[in-house]
């Protein structure tokens, strides 16, 4: 149980994080900050915070816990501006999809104070930003991938284990540079390639009229493509190299697939297809744990 | 009212569209035929058609409605061994992804009959193929394109039209050269992208293990990697010119996206992402009637 959860950045995640420790009565009180004043206010309102702090400074003062779920460019000048607050039994933890980029402005930020530091990924969320779409189920079964570094106490990588666990999620734990080469492939190219998509296909003349078609396999396929511009932006601007990697690998199967229509060589397009169909049939949301098999 | 359906293709489209029609009390008698005899009797048993045909000729005879529910490869075969069951008031459909060359292979198997046939294709399916997964509602407000040629009779696109209403789904009209382009561009590209992204993935050493971390966004975005190998290998030859002019326009958006990120523009690449994420936040499933919108 923690007294104080220092909140800074009251939005989707931060405020479903906050519920969701509110639900498992996880913590006693929970201060917030966000940027936008008005934005603080909603979440009081709302009842996703108790308070709202007029600082991130003052939000983080008195707080074991504290969350940063800024847009992750914002996290080096958050870090600087909390480093005063936090104590020594702080835990100070992160929700960013990229990881070594949030690790460098933790480096910068907190200087002496980075053992507190567990760096978090919780793998969920919602085309929908906004503390009105908070909610305390948002990390149910849903994997967090943690990246301690060096520094990284280990007690604190026990506490933030329990904390996610606490609030419904899964545990992973692996090194940064591992989790932004995996979250590449598996995560950033895909929307990469929705966002390119869109773009290709509204460019076109007939591209409204063609969207007036488009069928449930269209709707699956793009939605991750109406995901937050400015996070997105974040996060392939951060992880760039592994993104860029990944979609050369793309290509590269693209080029196979293309060559074989030009060629007219429906038995190895046939396999090739049948090679993802299989491999895509095979695969299920969190099999990696036993519990979600 | 129809007397008897000529069912040719038992599978997940032919069964279920046998199953609204009964629904729907729009016909007396399903009379059926796969290539497979056991498919055929499953068929049977499952009560998806009432008599199990021994050829597509005996199934067709008779019949004032037939549903050619088969690979498209098989069309032109299919069309040759009908064509002598077929009667002046016979309504013929098919239910192909892709128009040019099941109207190809009418023309051929056909000839002097083609009046009778009213290619048609319903914005509808599921993963699951076979006869099991067959069910009366697949077609409940979804999307069912005709294209209609010269030689087609006025009063079986009317027919037509008739049947697909009265099974629920909601029925436009296209050229088949429209018809194609379109889809090449909502939904053929997108699944040639889903295989080469799962592809090019699993290929990798890490694939394994970087598919374990996979969340939500990647279920959806891959779901229609799942599908039919025959069925998509035929739709990506049947309509690959034009597949390759969307997959020409799609990398041209996506090398666009790709030098963003090389040259740190963050500002133009928000801006593309935000392009992305507006039209697609627009787009709902349907939107082109007003009953969905």
């Amino acid at each position: 149980m923690f007294e104080q959860l220092g909140l800074i950045g009251c939005g989707l995640m931060g405020g479903s994080f906050a519920l969701a420790l509110k639900r498992a009565k996880l913590v006693k009180r929970v201060v917030g900050y966000s940027k936008s004043p008005s934005t603080t206010e909603r979440a009081r309102q709302l009842g996703v915070i108790d308070v709202a702090a007029p600082s991130a400074l003052l939000a983080v003062s008195g707080a074991d816990l504290v969350l940063l779920a800024v847009p992750v460019a914002a996290s080096e000048g958050t870090f600087k501006a909390i480093r005063h607050g936090i104590g020594a039994q702080t835990l100070v933890m992160d929700v960013g999809s990229t990881k070594g980029d949030v690790i460098a402005a933790a480096r910068l930020g907190l200087q002496g104070k980075l053992g507190c530091f567990v760096p978090a990924h919780p793998i969920a969320g919602k085309e929908l930003a906004g503390v009105e779409h908070a909610e305390a189920s948002l990390f149910d079964g849903r994997q967090v991938v943690l990246t301690p570094i060096k520094p990284t106490l280990r007690s604190n990588v026990q506490r933030a284990t329990q904390v996610w666990a606490g609030v419904g999620a899964r545990v992973t734990t692996m090194t940064p540079e591992a989790h932004d080469s995996a979250f590449a492939a598996v995560s950033h190219l895909p929307h990469l390639l929705a966002f390119a998509f869109i773009n290709g296909l509204t460019e076109q003349p007939e591209g409204a009229a063609f969207l007036e078609l488009a069928g449930p396999g269209f709707r699956d396929f793009s939605r991750i493509a109406a995901a937050d511009p400015t996070m997105w932006r974040d996060v392939l601007m951060a992880n760039s190299e592994q993104v860029l990697r990944q979609s050369h690998a793309f290509r590269q199967a693209l080029q196979q697939f293309e060559s074989l229509m030009i060629k007219g060589d429906a038995q190895a397009l046939e396999q090739a297809i049948a090679a993802a169909s299989r491999s895509r049939a095979g695969w299920q949301l969190g099999s990696s744990t036993e519990s979600d098999a």
